[in-house]
């Protein structure tokens, strides 16, 4: 519109009105080429990082809340926001009724019947005596469910954690011949990761989790459910070949072994006791989803299930105490004791094992992070609120921290206990005190009791939480949005499938950020055509009723930073285009007189960037092409005018592609005017 | 204007024309809704990567052009443009004339001088026998002379490749134990080289060495001067305690201890006359560029320099022939011999030693053609004229391979030698023919002939190159039009300096990348305000004079590609922009109603950029303001639609920002008349 009115105007108009447009029009170029000067890039750099890492000037400091009394509130009310800052659990307490901790305290026993058996296996794992699983089981969750913004997350000793360190420590002593001493060093490992997992949450380095894309967590908690679901299969089966490594491989193995080459392997009758409830527990949640009234029946399910089958697990093996191939497996035996031991004065910081042990704090804090954020981010997310995961580093790295002192060893956001804790309908992070206080008691005096219940029946409440966790319709959403991202997601999948957790997130990291890049650099270039009846230009290809203007082509990078790894190509391809194609097509090969660049897709250009632009201006001058620089933005239009580029296309810069349009035909009309 | 045509309109018409325009404008809105699906991902990747791997089309196939007869030519002619194709210097040969060829001869005697010395000194840094170096002076200059495209590249054995060779080969046998089976394995290495080159130019991996960018090749050469130049500095003082060493610490030290501690190393009568004829060389060349008439006196000098020096040293070693102190120091004796035997039979592919070999091999097949390309690049550029990477590779591997066969080590481009080939005008490849059959006549006869040939005087026409190679305004341009570039020319410069090439060249590509990761991935937001009196939008930071709409923002993202890196990021901060700052400043708090996202820079998103645009809308949503998107690209229009986005924010989705400001005031103008 705009375009058309100033080019037929050109013809009409009187010499004075020209030179008063004239006038105009150059005071209003110059916006482009005077913009002041942006700020130079560490600084911008610096006020990112500040942005990201200081904490949002809205929420005040934490302790600010108890000296700087704003609101002239009363002092004990202070404390109290300051106390509700520390520990989020206060906030939640707030409207907490009978009704809500129901649902806790059948979560926290459910969750606890099925963390007293895996924590013990886990601490078989990491080659410690089995008390300490319990202990770890006890002290970190309840001061994690104080410190925590999560609503579900469970921490304990998990498979991961527990793997890495008796894989690394016990390179430095041998945890069969000096227990104690290797014990001691898995703890002051435990001390590190604390120290470790604290720092990155006091330097806020939280962001860094973000680089687990969202399609990276969709792969790994479906593969980490498959995972566990084939694990707690064999466990269905009452197989008690049990292996240390938990891949798919390893574990379908086992379970090829033992089904097909060695029968005597498997428990019938605890399988048939485990499917039974298994079938039972989906059944019940198949109900609740059905019938809305029937809401309570998969939340307790698998309380139910735990006591029903012990009950028939004692009268079954009470009745055939001789026959032992019949029996139910049972937990069994469990070593009480007394409360966590402190064990702060045992931790060996000598200079022999300290730098190893730096290093496995590191990776086991790094680690023990991204499973508890991406565990808590994956449930916050179903439950639609959002995690701080400075907060959480913070919370995890004292709870850790305080952990080595009381002889628990690597708490993590386990999985397994989170979801079951989820699915059993906790409603806060009461459950996991319950759960704590459940595993201190069984610790104390139940370990008789919870003697009877199957292990089978633990397998089954398992296995009934996997499907929930594989999302295959999110994953056929982002197959179906970016095929890059599925590929991250099947790798995270895959990976940590049949390879490892670290192997499978480290590939799917490095394909986001192969993609980051393959994206941020293509050298591709698009046409822009006119849109019919508007003053907007569009990609040809994308607005196929785009119209093109004759004598003129208007391009725009597809990339938006023209440097090193890039610039020569796109120059290669636009001069490709003018000596090639366009100018055949055009009337008498020699139509086109201006390449305007549209550049507002750029936000930066280098060195190279702008070398490449002078050698094309060079080579557009030479077959009698003005090239013409749109719409830059403030670092491309200052580093243009420092590069002295802009005098060198003789200050051909307009604010619009409109403007360098119209300016473009203005200027033809010009020139036909004198040729005339 | 369109926009202030369309809201006023919107008042006065009657409702005929009101739902006629309507109509169009629904019509054309499905243009951006309605757009054909983009080319997938790993189709877009693959044209890129045809696009830059493929030979361009125009350029045909070269065994076609001898099978296929298109403009029937006789077949003489078609032989002649196929031998043109593989031998550009059949090219350069056309119109060649005595003049051309006085300037090539003469280059070429020049750089025999100054490379016979050179390569039996490198040959020593390899631990190989001097006759290698000459060796590899003759046969691989002579054969790359026929198949490169560049005018100006002279290869050779050059330092770092023989003390690379020499560090990862010496590992294997020991050199002066087992001399002939280390020669073996060099030469072996030297073919595995050649293989991979010859492998990354057939494959067409030339654009690889893009990643070297301008600023870091800037930084390189400058560094590689300063090394050579104070390398050359010792040999003109006439110290014979050389290093294997090049690194300029190791210089700086030798320096220091023949200077200050240990006088007698130096040698005054070499440093003298050294000295003298290196004033001589660099005054001629300011004479040569103060006067045009005496252009031929810089190309003269350093010829002149040896023939002169060379008479001098004759007169003063004969006339004191029992006074070893006051010799100057000469070439002396080189073992002279037959031309290369053949190696063919005694490459050593055995089974325990090529592991290594393929290493070694790769290693210093990718640092020979980073030097040779850059090298190349640099004087090609000088002359105007772009060098393709790909040619060379091949070339460059064609060489290394029938080098391999023939008792040469691996040649890469030589800097000093190239720099003095052109130094001293060579025009055309013919003077690396020159160079290499003069080495072929020293190594045959002229050995007694170049035995007074004095080593300072080589030194000094080496040291007389290094200040063109120092480019001081460009490193300025650079620091000026870009920090983060300037930090890369910085890093290769001392890192090539004080570590290795390799650190400095890895140092400076890791800085550019990691720029380019920032570059692509900053959270920022810039907004958007009308540029008075026109109808286009620009960051109201870059044009001040910018005026805000009322009732709406228009923000544009920094990033190009909204991703799982900045997608949170990019989310916190417009949510902070409407709780925080902007609704307070609007009357009443609550003026706020759209915003306009203007996602004209956008290239790109992925899931987790679509799930935090989901999250901002319900946020938004919340706050009573709605979300308008404005001209998305291809791709992000297309991943919006399938992702589900656009129907969740009604679909105010508009080709430009422009068209949405007016949709925006149309519907508030719409809703306050409906209110009323």
């Amino acid at each position: 519109m705009v375009a058309s009115s100033v080019s037929s105007a050109a013809v009409s108009c009187t010499l004075e009105e020209m030179l008063e447009s004239k006038e105009k029009e150059m005071y209003q170029q110059q916006w482009v080429q005077n913009a002041p000067d942006p700020p130079c890039f560490f600084r911008e750099v610096f006020e990112n990082v500040k942005d990201t890492i200081l904490p949002p000037n809205n929420s005040k400091n934490v302790w600010s809340t108890l000296v700087v009394n704003d609101n002239q509130q009363p002092l004990y009310k202070r404390v109290l926001v300051l106390l509700t800052e520390i520990f989020p659990i206060l906030a939640s307490l707030r409207g907490y009724n009978a009704h809500k901790f129901k649902f806790d305290l059948m979560a926290g026993i459910t969750v606890a019947s099925l963390a007293i058996p895996q924590c013990v296996g886990f601490a078989t794992l990491a080659q410690l005596s089995p008390e300490y699983g319990l202990y770890t089981c006890f002290g970190p969750p309840l001061m994690y469910a104080m410190l925590t913004s999560s609503r579900e997350i469970v921490i304990g000793n998990v498979a991961v954690d527990s793997l890495l360190l008796s894989s690394m420590i016990s390179k430095l002593k041998d945890p069969i011949q000096d227990s104690v001493a290797y014990t001691q060093l898995l703890l002051t490992a435990t001390f590190i990761a604390g120290i470790f997992q604290l720092a990155f949450g006091i330097f806020r380095f939280g962001f860094l989790v973000d680089y687990l894309s969202h399609a990276t967590i969709v792969g790994f908690l479906a593969a980490a459910a498959v995972g566990i679901g084939a694990y707690q299969f064999i466990v269905l089966l009452g197989i008690k070949k049990f292996t240390n490594k938990s891949d798919l491989i390893s574990v379908i193995k086992i379970f090829w072994t033992s089904l097909f080459k060695d029968r005597s392997q498997w428990h019938p009758y605890s399988f048939t006791l485990g499917f039974s409830f298994l079938c039972f527990i989906l059944f019940a949640r198949f109900m609740g989803r059905r019938n809305k009234k029937l809401f309570w029946l998969p939340t307790i399910a698998p309380l139910l299930s735990v006591i029903v089958s012990s009950i028939v697990a004692y009268t079954v093996n009470s009745h055939q105490i001789n026959v032992k191939d019949y029996k139910v497996d049972v937990l069994g035996e469990i070593k009480g004791g007394s409360l966590n031991p402190i064990s702060l004065l045992h931790l060996n910081l000598s200079d022999n094992f300290l730098a190893p042990l730096i290093k496995t704090g590191l990776t086991v804090a790094v680690i023990s992070l991204t499973e508890t954020i991406a565990v808590g981010r994956s449930f916050a997310s179903l439950r639609g609120y959002n995690l701080d995961p400075n907060k959480e580093m913070i919370s995890l790295g004292l709870t850790n921290i305080v952990g080595s002192f009381t002889s628990c060893y690597v708490a993590s956001g386990s999985l397994s206990r989170t979801a079951l804790n989820y699915s059993s309908g906790a409603e806060t992070t009461v459950s996991s005190i319950v759960m704590a206080l459940t595993v201190l008691i069984s610790l104390k005096f139940l370990t008789r009791l919870l003697y009877y219940t199957p292990k089978a029946i633990l397998a089954a409440i398992i296995i009934s939480v996997v499907p929930g966790l594989i999302d295959i319709q999110k994953a056929y959403q982002i197959w179906k949005v970016d095929k890059l991202d599925f590929l991250a997601c099947a790798a995270a999948f895959f990976g940590v499938l049949f390879a490892s957790v670290e192997m499978g997130l480290a590939i799917a990291v490095t394909i986001s950020f192969a993609k980051l890049i393959l994206v941020s650099i293509q050298p591709g270039i698009t046409v822009l055509g006119r849109l019919p009846g508007k003053d907007a230009f569009g990609d040809i290809e994308q607005y196929p009723m785009g119209l093109s203007i004759p004598g003129l082509i208007i391009l725009s990078p597809k990339s938006s930073f023209l440097c090193f790894a890039n610039a020569t190509l796109v120059r290669e391809r636009i001069e490709r285009w003018v000596n090639d194609g366009h100018v055949e097509e055009g009337e008498g090969g020699s139509n086109l007189k201006f390449i305007i660049l549209d550049s507002s897709g750029l936000t930066n250009i280098d060195t190279a960037g702008i070398a490449s632009l002078e050698g094309l201006n060079k080579n557009l001058i030479s077959h009698g092409v003005k090239l013409v620089i749109a719409n830059p933005r403030w670092q491309v239009i200052h580093k243009l005018r420092v590069g002295d580029f802009v005098s060198k296309i003789g200050g051909r810069v307009f604010v619009s592609v409109g403007e360098a349009v119209d300016a473009c035909l203005g200027l033809g009309a010009a020139k036909m005017a004198n040729t005339v």
